[in-house]
């Protein structure tokens, strides 16, 4: 059963103790919780290392559908934070082992078309996904009168596609919106990598990966299966991934109604909300709280102070 | 009140006449009311000949907001109808209109940012209304860094623009939207020419302009001021523009939830639905129908019937 109220960790070392006690496995949201734009939080490095050395298991769980674990990797190194590629789970790779574990599109209808950067196409590859769209240059122009007769009548179409990823797509234009939407209509099954409406930057907000889907649910009237947090389908994926024991696995992150949502949802045994992003107290103090996180701390790197 | 049922016109000179006496203004809905597609109805030129013998007023009232009234008068004589360019009410000079004389932009904050073609920028232009954006050559073109930073910080954003207006742009990108969102963020109008999702060619369907504002919306949370059909917005400006009594005023149209909700909330005084398009009798006989046409008529030419 979710928690109703919150236990507060910082600076009471039995507490920490017996919350890391509890879980062998920690998903860790990145923005707001690791890093603000591109400032390391103090002690975080030193605080991963710290479960690391507890034999925790670590993971990285983002919604952010361009980069691909190398892709990431590099990010994460780049702030200052080693990993490795089996600790990074991101919505691209998340949705590219949605469709080649769980999908399994039937053979003559297996290709899928994207919208999206690279990071979904290296994704893909590596599942062994066939794939078209995505960064294709050719899909980089204006619509031609040729493309509206030959997309209405689909002689523009590859009749093997099957199903349609809409991720953050730097290079969307109307032919690639026009192009996903005669796919769905004709019966590709629509899957987004992620649905948040904006793109967070260092400095503001930019359109995300579900207000490039959003045309489509809006011309269609369906809604994608979504693989980033909170939908489900990436908790089984990660579940499917890691072998993970929920009871024994923690989500960590700054935002109730993604990170806690997507582990109280889960099922997971915990929930550890951090003050140093979106959130704050009064959010699920509030009498209308929907997802009240079972820990919380006002940083990740309080944790350390248990160190024995 | 609205009519709880339809009178059906086909075949009763009677009522065909009743019909055409209550009325001194006729507003058509043009595609499945004149013509579909390329072709055009049996009967249309000599229909609108025959209401124009009569002294009727006659007006072309579409959401397409691509056109301009000058284009759309050509569109027209291409399929074979003749018109004045005071006939015709697109959703581009409704937009102008709306903000040139109902909107009324303080002096310093008056220009407005366009997601759009030309035909928004020639009805902008004939109202004096400065504006920007729209068919630029610069801002076709994939995001930069630069841009990423320049519309983060504002300097990329000029201080005088306080609307936007988002109609349908074959040419819409990640730098227009990035743009159009920020200049929302500060606080400008939310106008959107018409939201109907898809806009219908000869063969099939393609984006329309409410699936080019759709991801501002979802980024915003804000709902436009919609300036098409069933916008009421639309139907003050036609009121302003032609001091058209209501009571002796008639929508036609082919569709329920656009053009008979727009006749109905509108308060004329009548609507005449025809099936030459998107709705059938049985849509407003369904129990849960929410507007029903106060006439119906197998195709429109029936009105020429009464001729005497």
């Amino acid at each position: 059963m979710p928690a109703t109220t919150s236990k507060y960790l910082t600076g009471d070392n039995a507490a920490i103790n017996d919350f890391i006690d509890r879980f062998d496995v920690f998903l860790f949201d990145c923005d707001g919780v690791l890093w603000s734009g591109d400032h390391l939080f103090e002690g975080i490095v030193e605080t991963l290392d710290f479960l690391r050395s507890k034999g925790k298991k670590v993971v990285f769980v983002t919604n952010n559908s361009t980069k691909s674990r190398q892709d990431y990797q590099k990010k994460l190194a780049s702030l200052g934070i080693p990993s490795e590629i089996e600790e990074i789970f991101a919505s691209a790779y998340s949705s590219a082992i949605y469709i080649s574990r769980i999908l399994k599109l039937p053979a003559g209808k297996n290709k899928v078309f994207v919208l999206g950067e690279s990071g979904i196409e290296s994704e893909l590859a590596a599942e062994g996904v066939p794939f078209l769209g995505g960064t294709d240059p050719n899909l980089r122009r204006d619509i031609t009168q040729d493309d509206f007769n030959q997309l209405a009548d689909g002689s523009a179409l590859d009749p093997e596609v099957g199903c349609v990823l809409a991720g953050l797509d730097f290079h969307v234009n109307y032919l690639k919106l026009s192009t996903a939407y005669q796919y769905l209509a004709r019966g590709a099954e629509f899957l987004a990598t992620n649905t948040d409406s904006t793109f967070p930057t260092a400095h503001g907000f930019f359109p995300g990966a579900g207000s490039v889907s959003v045309p489509l649910i809006n011309m269609t009237g369906q809604q994608p299966t979504a693989l980033g947090k909170p939908s489900q389908a990436m908790m089984d994926s990660i579940e499917g991934k890691f072998q993970l024991d929920r009871a024994r696995t923690c989500m960590v992150g700054d935002r109730l109604n993604t990170d806690i949502q997507f582990g109280i949802e889960g099922g997971l045994g915990g929930t550890l909300a951090v003050l140093t992003g979106v959130c704050k107290k009064k959010d699920w103090e509030a009498e209308d709280a929907k997802f009240v996180p079972a820990y919380y701390a006002d940083k990740l790197s309080d944790l350390r102070a248990a160190k024995p």
